[in-house]
């Protein structure tokens, strides 16, 4: 792990141990790097990171304060790590209710860019989170990048197999957002009626190298799922 | 205009201007180098915003390539400087529905870390894009920080005006999303059915200081409204 993710994580203890809220001043600079004991740059990257991250924000001539906390519960829109990582202290299940091998839709073809006589790995979950279901999860993953999955596997975190197994990371991803209907089928597997409303996110993930190798389609309950983004302009 | 920003926005155009698409290859660090004249340093914190912007993708040691184009007309979840700069090639319109001052509703009043006996602008709009209405959207500006608005100002850009004026402008915004019923007066202002699914986000805007100015609540048609988010790893 580099220094500046270090530091970065220790200011984040920092303000959970001493229980900052939005608004409450962080020490200086210069006070960090001698806490610190590295070098300002070091310092000056993790307070970018932080920054970026919606965890503090600086204000030129007067200070670093910390925002706003993140929401208990709620869902990141800015997190593409996966739900594990994203509701790390909720409890959090995973129920297959389709595994198989098939050849893609076009559209999802199209997205992942392989044709529909590829093979993808076609896997359907309801995820829960402290008992409540609150999204059915469906993805594709290219068969040439993610050669092999089972049951177990996607039990539990796929993004922590894919990367112990095959050092296979997300490097970035798109996001779509929309809002629609519940299906009959949708609406018994989260326990709502028939046409009531949902967000549904479409998202295409690429490697580190730029290879889309997951196109994923998510249903929410929209009793059971809020989402939450903090935005920082440059 | 920093020479770093001014080279971001000049590789956009290159983008632009040879049609460059996903996976298309940029020229090297170096050649960027040469071509733009400039230190590498000030090229190296370019890619970073063009990164960070979800333009551009970098793999190591292979090379630096475009990333999927922004989708026309969709609504980019990452800005915080409203609409006008969002959809800037898009036919938009701001109809003024209610423009009053007022004491701000207890939850609006936390949220702006006021009392109930301050006052806020209280400005209510529809929102339309090449004459389809997509959005309502419901505004309370500070007075403390917003001294003066009017009806004229409010049919256009009002963060524009607020720049211009009082040389406001946005630092960083939390954003919430969550999914609804159209109650009955909103589904006549949106021409859909009570009941129909929206779209509501609910956002706080701070001052580059930190000072929270404007929360607003936005519900949007579904049929009309999609949203996209570019998400970047470190």
């Amino acid at each position: 792990m580099p220094k500046y993710t270090e530091i970065s994580e220790a200011i984040i203890e920092l303000i959970k141990k001493d229980n900052l809220q939005q608004g409450d001043k962080l020490p200086s600079l210069n006070q960090l790097t001698k806490d610190f004991n590295v070098s300002k740059t070091t310092i000056v990257k993790s307070l970018e990171i932080l920054q970026k991250n919606g965890v503090i924000f600086q204000v030129h001539g007067s200070g670093i304060f910390v925002r706003r906390n993140q929401k208990k519960g709620m869902i990141d829109l800015q997190t593409n790590l996966g739900f594990t990582s994203d509701l790390e202290n909720e409890n959090l299940n995973a129920k297959n209710i389709e595994f198989s091998v098939i050849n893609p839709p076009r559209a999802v073809a199209n997205e992942l860019g392989i044709s529909i006589y590829d093979e993808v790995f076609h896997v359907k979950r309801l995820r829960s989170m402290n008992d409540l279901v609150f999204c059915i999860e469906e993805s594709y993953f290219k068969k040439t990048m993610v050669p092999y999955l089972n049951e177990e596997i996607t039990s539990g975190s796929i993004f922590e197999y894919l990367k112990t197994a095959y050092n296979l990371e997300t490097g970035f991803s798109d996001k779509y957002l929309s809002v629609s209907k519940l299906s009959n089928e949708e609406a018994q597997l989260l326990s709502l009626n028939e046409n009531d409303p949902c967000q549904v996110t479409k998202e295409l993930f690429y490697s580190t190298n730029g290879e889309p190798f997951d196109y994923s389609i998510n249903t929410y309950n929209y009793q059971n799922a809020q989402f939450f983004l903090q935005i920082t302009n440059n």
